[in-house]
């Protein structure tokens, strides 16, 4: 195996939602990671956010020395120079916007980046992954990507329904992106994204983040280096290595109890299934991807190749849609 | 014309949501109405509709000489030999009971009897009329179903996709109301119901509201009583006259930008088409139901037929769907 690349490589993670304290922080720094896209909101009302986000910002105040909030490709760049990792604020559900197309606007203004439409379950937006049908963009849905296009705000599917997503991609101005989900050719679950959604998002310019929680994977996190370096090889064949990147899906020190929260939200009694996540060995800690980049020479892609799965093409896409001067930041 | 029938006939409107003040109540009681079913709840979140709500006990109880909290069949019985009119509190969306399976229970607690599984967007229950498509009810919509069937709550599906519609007919143990809607068959707008829904809703025990919503009549206000008796002749030969009651869906005394908030609430920046209603010469405000039941004698319903129209059949609804000891009152 060929050492770890130079410092100089840009690393973005492309989701975490791990319970932030300094400790991890200093973990990022230690993986060189200059951008990571962290959740903000699963099934948060507008005011429920307004809290995660206060405690975001409040955590990214009081480690200035080790992190900054991102807006913009700017702010990555400056993250990268300043040696500090830069923190993307995103929802992994419509819900914060409610029922109301103004809120879009108000949590831009926010320093909010990365919408997905819906997390487990149908919303007012469109439907998940895990219903029986999908009947695709709501009225309420199809305004929703327009606004999100118009103040340069990423569109994520990672749990969002099939159909639902192949109207998304469609209507969308901007490219949009799978932040953290494997092929479903990979393991067939649900969760995974089938081939023609695959498809659609990289000849649209977006950027699929392949990831590592278990429940995406053959064997969970048993799936070994081997295993999941034919996928990501396969992947680039089928889509194009420009439109692969890394999304973990890390969540490290959340307590079973929040977990659970993240399956079961408030609509069910039942509890739904749900392990405490193991990580793969070959990527145990966000500290681990400079060993990862290694890992993608070996692979046998190219210098440029693996800088654009480690962070490079995820740069790329965020260069697209984020409008530098936001209107309303 | 014969004379209008004697004061001990029961009358029940099943969906008004005006704006109400002692003025309307006192309209009501002219009308002799002994129950009417009053939205609380159209885009509201839970804690707006908690005001809604604390909005309608407050007038309950200052004008509690002329109307009464309906939380089950015996307080309509009761407001009926007491001489005044019994007040049904509904939602005509799910969106109070948000993404949380317990709030339908807190809602029952609080005296709300009625849910329209949809206002005029798609939720996270199940698809409006307006949706371009239906995916029928989502995970949580089935639970929700189960919830109210337990909690003894009517469900309501008149501003429901067809699908939606269809699935939860199928799914409730208990028969399910359509409280304000006509046949699509009399005026071809979304809003009115399709032939299979209309008998899916008799064949459980459900009962069709007819409705004089300028929006759901040919001809808008200007629909003639000859148009309309021939329209409830029709349907109660095509789902049974003992399926057929009337939800008018007035809207007295509503400004226009009310009247706005309800088709745009806030999911849209563009104004969605609405007139201010106009109501049918016949029946301009609920003064005049004791002369509807007139017009119906007239039309060749028996007596009992009337008297089923009138009131009777949403009587014989409500005993069935409500739990007269409620678990949580």
């Amino acid at each position: 195996m060929t050492s770890p690349p130079a410092d100089d490589w840009l690393i973005v993670d492309a989701l975490e939602l791990s319970r932030w304290d300094r400790e991890l922080l200093l973990e990022l720094r230690e993986g060189n990671v200059s951008c990571v896209h962290v959740t903000c909101a699963f099934w948060e009302s507008a005011r429920d956010t307004l809290s995660r986000l206060g405690q975001m910002l409040s955590l990214i105040r009081t480690n200035a020395d080790l992190v900054t909030h991102v807006r913009s490709v700017a702010d990555i760049e400056n993250a990268r120079r300043s040696g500090r990792t830069g923190i993307l604020l995103g929802f992994q559900n419509a819900s914060p916007l409610e029922d109301d197309i103004e809120l879009a606007g108000a949590f831009h203004a926010l320093g909010v980046r990365v919408v997905q439409l819906t997390y487990n379950n149908q919303n007012h937006v469109g439907s998940s992954c895990y219903e029986s049908a999908d009947a695709g963009l709501s009225r309420f849905g199809r305004l929703v990507i327009g606004e999100l296009n118009e103040l340069g705000m990423a569109i994520d599917l990672s749990h969002v329904g099939d159909r639902t997503s192949l109207e998304a991609i469609e209507l969308s101005q901007a490219p949009v992106a799978i932040t953290h989900a494997n092929p479903r050719w990979f393991h067939d679950v649900p969760r995974n994204r089938p081939d023609d959604v695959l498809r659609a998002c990289a000849a649209r310019g977006g950027v699929v983040g392949v990831c590592i929680y278990p429940l995406v994977l053959p064997e969970g996190a048993g799936c070994d280096w081997p295993q999941f370096r034919d996928m990501l090889l396969r992947l680039a064949d089928q889509i194009g290595v420009e439109h692969v990147g890394i999304g973990t899906d890390f969540a490290r020190k959340q307590p079973a109890e929040f977990l659970a929260w993240l399956r079961a939200g408030r609509w069910t009694r039942q509890p739904q299934d749900v392990g405490e996540p193991a990580w793969p060995e070959w990527l145990p800690t966000p500290a681990a991807f400079p060993q990862l980049a290694g890992r993608l020479l070996d692979a046998g892609f190219s210098d440029s190749e693996a800088r654009g799965i480690m962070g490079e093409n995820w740069l790329r896409f965020f260069r697209t849609v984020f409008q530098e001067e936001g209107a309303c930041t």
